[in-house]
């Protein structure tokens, strides 16, 4: 198992040095949920069938959101993003999210498909509160990641 | 239970009117997990006796997070936030957060106290995904609110 | 007719002191066009019939900007927005956007109903651009203002 | 005609996958006006001879929007810019703007290009609106392109 | 002399609370210099009887820092910023910039105006390093402040 | 001695064209420094000793700062930063910062170590003013950098 790479000798935080590395492209996929009460789902579903925009707006929050990453989390490196997609479903306790960001660049993605996804359910959260302030957001967990070095990865 | 405040009469998306409510104080306390593998507990918890740089970076992370609310999620009201605080301590699976933000505002702030979690957690994972990136976030959820005209709320 | 309040006495540009000024409910009404083809107005109109994702996302992204108006325009000041709406209607020639912003505050909102309308009809190019690079926007106007010193202004 | 590339087979916004498209020299030419009364553009005018600070102040910020335009723009893919101009020239009812923006990147830099003239000119008004509330911005369009797969692209 | 009021007390940083404190008017006024070779003041001091580029630029860049003051320094309150000016004048070594801020607010608004300071003379020196690397920058320093229950406080 | 680059023929700002240069490995040192009492040298490293909290934080300012310089400087090119390095040590009269940055583009990386070094400073006075108004910062300079056409360069 590898150290904390985000550590450097002395113990400090530090952003680590990627410049040497190609640029390939990778991926990374990501999901996550927020469960609610059953009303909450029903209504969502309704303004969904009219204009869709509880989850429209979540959708758009989370893509805007992976672009802003490396501004949000101290140590990631900024990343040429090419490509963001949100996707949502329904289920029974409440909404399921899954985010697919590519870069062509020279570290993983993994942070901006996990920070979509946060921020979309957060969205979520903020637009359903008056009706339900006991939702709870998660699991959030990165499904794959491939390219670069450390190559294919699928969670478990 | 309340509609969808969020959404216009027509089903469109606006940022709801708080020009009529006074100022008041406002408090919102939200928590949120990671869980990992015993040896990045170990890692952590080894690199925090040092120089506490992966819990001490996540802080600041979840403190900047919460002024950046606002730009985040798309129909949350600007605050002037006057307090944050972000701790953590050591579970069996992983760590837990525990975020407090306090305002002088026209509108609760529950959503600065949840995104402070959500990108603290975020940061814990970024700093520690080189040892195990099937690091689980999550459950994220409102503990309590107080202030405004709703008042008091705690989860059950 | 008043001077270049922006400029000081040497010319040089300064943000205007409003300290002393109380805190009054404003509201500023703006519009804004964008002229395209008509296979556009039709594309964009079966969009909205299905899922209203162009003007669902220029809607949010009219939003978000005029959160972050005093962060785009130099001189301009931070405003605690209260309340942001984004409509739109098709006219013979494309869309049509009127954006009304309110806050509680020292100064006019009109940058941020002006921003709001400007970068939501951006957008509109944005998501369009590949069938019609063509498209023209504006004109983009203030319509209407209210409070503070300078009190009602309505557009001749 | 093509469609609307903005929206997967669904209806859903996304953000176009480029990753694969190699990195060329592209350029975007657009151009915007603001419309004004005689005594604004007087003012401006005898500014401009003092120090230059109207201009010159939306100039800056043109700049400096370009930089921000994928913050803006939701679905609009970061680009490393390359160069940015603004340009200003007095006419017989205000000031037009043309600005003229590069990148070496995998998408076209037109965005940016449009969103540099409409804050170069919502600079413009909010320095002079004490004097005229009633300027007028428009028409913002794009003039050219180049570089790309698309290539060569000039207004008709 | 006061504690470190930014540690809490375990030692951990956290955004001290003044939701208690009163709004009242407060200023800051901060100093700070670039020392660069004479043929370097001079290529400035040319450019800016032609355009003024060099100082209107940094003066805008360090306006608009100010209003990022809490984006950028961690444990630093949001505050409704309600005027910034920033003055350069020429010395022997170089460039003296001074900037002054106001806010009524509940704590106080030295970092803004040393944040303008800092980021106005990074900009000359910017904008001045292909013709001399080795500019130095400081002493940059809080001049005076006053508002606020530790009132009035003037630099010895 | 090179002329300011940054003003175009007629004067004017713009952000010089970098499109044809090619992507190289380029790095910047930088170096600042804060005087302060020697009661807050004390409290700082007191902090220090239980859990590096100023520094600590001071550090991750000066980090994220790096990856906001394109947004702070306004003719600065955006980069795509390849590592940061941010490190401390206590001198007689304060504290040292040396900020070492690296990316792999077209145009050199000073602006981010001196931006990293001057926020990392501002972090240290905001979090010890409340014992110290009278700190100063400086002298702020660059040591060296490489990469580019114009290769290295070391501070004399």
């Amino acid at each position: 198992m590898a150290d904390l790479t985000h550590l450097d000798a002395s113990g400090a935080a530090h952003m680590v040095d990627v410049s040497a590395k190609p640029d390939t492209v990778r991926e990374a996929v990501a999901e996550g949920a927020i469960s609610m009460a059953p009303a909450v789902i029903a209504a969502i579903r309704a303004g969904d069938i009219k204009k869709g925009d509880v989850l429209g707006t979540a959708r758009i929050a989370g893509i805007m959101a992976a672009k802003q990453t490396s501004s949000l989390i101290p140590l990631c490196h900024p990343l040429p993003i090419s490509s963001v997609s949100v996707e949502f479903d329904y289920t029974d306790t409440g909404v399921r999210v899954e985010t697919r960001v590519r870069t062509s660049g020279k570290t993983g993605i993994e942070m901006e498909a996990l920070t979509a996804a946060s921020i979309a359910l957060l969205t979520i959260y903020d637009m359903a509160k008056a009706m339900d302030k006991g939702m709870v957001i998660g699991p959030v967990r990165l499904l794959a990641k491939s390219g670069g070095k450390s190559g294919e990865w699928v969670a478990g």
